[in-house]
């Protein structure tokens, strides 16, 4: 077990080839594509319940360019969400040098004839969920699969998978910590008896707000360049049972804090985190970088995970004791919540 | 003339020795010094006189390593200010590979035995207001001076000034943008008559939020790596020059604007445009950068330039022929103000 945990984590040193079908490479676009617009429509269901002032808009677009698209589903001013959006995108572009040399950093060497030669195909869902009650938490979530593949013979060279979900309450309640991580830790025990303590680390090393020495949240799962035991079948099963995960999980935290009363001293906290939200999301994430920085990329879209409001207070202070406090410490020093 | 501008505007090939007594060394900083802690006081009893809740607090502090320090001086939550930050700071420490890169790019080369005798010495004030009233615009200004030199016998080995000004207004007034390019326009014309042309260009094109193809407003001057015909005294009164060029006309706007009504709607497009400051601060700032990977950093003092509200709405829509669009067209297409 241990010995096929450290297969698929350990970084390939060259790309291989994967044999699949045109046909097969098709039909996973599908199943993929399907997974996440039934997990889009689903997550905007339950969400929806929960909101009697807005609705979600969605939006369907195009890349200028016409090689994809997406939906973007958002809830903005509503009386339980400030701000509420859940996309999914497909699109192919022309592999370049940056992203090879990103792969490159991860032991998967190109030639530049290579580069020239192949397409990359994304597919994927991402979600971010800032409700109004500083009592319910923050919630964002990405699953995808990128596949790279030879523009002439449309031949599969490579795959994989990235994704995960994490959870930014604003105030402290164990069994929710609990809960969402029970989740994900269902979805990942059958893939091996270490991988979800691996991918729990990942995500607090991921969500971490380096210049404050804080983590954003209290974490859950996080994983990129990832393939279990070279099975895309394998992997894609794994994502739906993190995916579907996430949801419920919310759904069970949404239920048991909807109606808490909250006060302003409350609001404040929340706003003053949500600024460390958009701290986060614009110095570090990658994957908002690697989106401000794609030509004709939908700034929209990518800028649809920043809260509807943040604040920065200059030496904003916790008192010793208080609800917040017990919040920052977990901040400092993620727990195993399992 | 412009012979000599392209001189100072021309990156140098290699450090050059400013001969420069110790005596003389010293007293330049307590000239720069001096320079920037009056620029503060007048600041911030200038800003003191228009708000009548909140005070401006004052924070000496030292850095833990006690090579240097400084005062921040802020206002947050007032009646007319929502934020309000004027900082000066001192402070040397061991030059490094990562500064000699940064240089190297600039032109200037040095070896590893000078990186390790050298140390810097750093010298500024930065000042961001970001008032209430949608009419009242936000200013930014930092100026500073920085000198290498050798550790064992405090030889002076390159100096250099960095700094300017720009305004971010969330409503056009012709008038006020003249005013303030006029007072910066004055501070450069005896320096050479296309100086002040340069640094507005160098201005418009650094606080450029590339991924929106936006200005964070109508700019003011930037300057980086400056030293006017190789002269300190002659670039030390250029700056105060400036300085004080920013605090007069940032005075005149506030008094013509600080009584102006305002609403709900025009509140919102400020919070919306105080987002896109966020963005530039977090995403581009090359200051903003450096101090939060700086180690051992003053989070507070560095963020303390983010405003204390910012809103992100998907897709806000401006109003054709409203007075945002008058704003969002300038932010587009920076203008010639003089």
């Amino acid at each position: 077990m241990i010995s096929s945990l450290l297969k698929f984590l350990t970084p390939q040193k060259k790309a291989k080839t994967t044999l699949v079908s045109k046909e097969e490479a098709l039909e996973r676009r599908k199943k993929f594509e399907q997974f996440v617009n039934d997990l889009q429509n689903h997550f905007v269901q339950t969400l929806q319940k929960y909101e009697t002032k807005a609705v979600f808009l969605r939006d369907e677009w195009q890349r200028q360019d016409g090689h994809g698209g997406g939906i973007t589903c958002v809830l903005q001013d509503g009386n339980f969400f400030e701000k509420a959006g859940v996309n999914t995108s497909k699109m192919s572009f022309p592999f370049n040098q940056g992203i090879a040399q990103s792969m490159k950093e991860r032991g998967k060497v190109f030639t530049d004839d290579e580069i020239k030669r192949y397409n990359i195909y994304a597919n994927g869902i991402s979600l971010v969920i800032h409700p109004i009650n500083p009592f319910v938490p923050t919630v964002h979530a990405n699953y995808r699969w990128m596949e790279l593949y030879d523009r002439e013979t449309n031949q599969t060279i490579d795959c994989w998978f990235g994704g995960g979900g994490d959870l930014t309450p604003h105030y402290l309640f164990e069994e929710d910590c609990k809960e969402f991580h029970q989740g994900f830790k269902n979805a990942c025990d059958p893939y091996g008896q270490d991988l979800y303590k691996k991918l729990k680390k990942e995500c607090d090393d991921y969500f971490f707000i380096k210049f404050r020495n804080e983590r954003r949240g209290i974490g859950g799962i996080f994983y990129d360049d990832f393939l279990i035991e070279d099975s895309w079948d394998k992997t894609f099963e794994f994502a739906q049972k993190a995916g579907w995960a996430t949801l419920n999980s919310y759904n069970t935290i949404l239920e048991r804090r909807k109606d808490m009363k909250y006060n302003e001293k409350n609001m404040e906290w929340k706003q003053i985190r949500r600024g460390r939200y958009v701290e986060f999301n614009l110095v570090y994430d990658r994957g908002t970088k690697f989106g401000l920085f794609t030509p004709d990329a939908r700034i929209e879209s990518i800028l649809m995970s920043l809260p509807h409001v943040a604040k920065w207070e200059y030496m904003y202070k916790i008192e010793e004791g208080s609800e917040e406090e017990k919040m920052q410490k977990v901040i400092l020093n993620p727990v195993d919540w399992i």
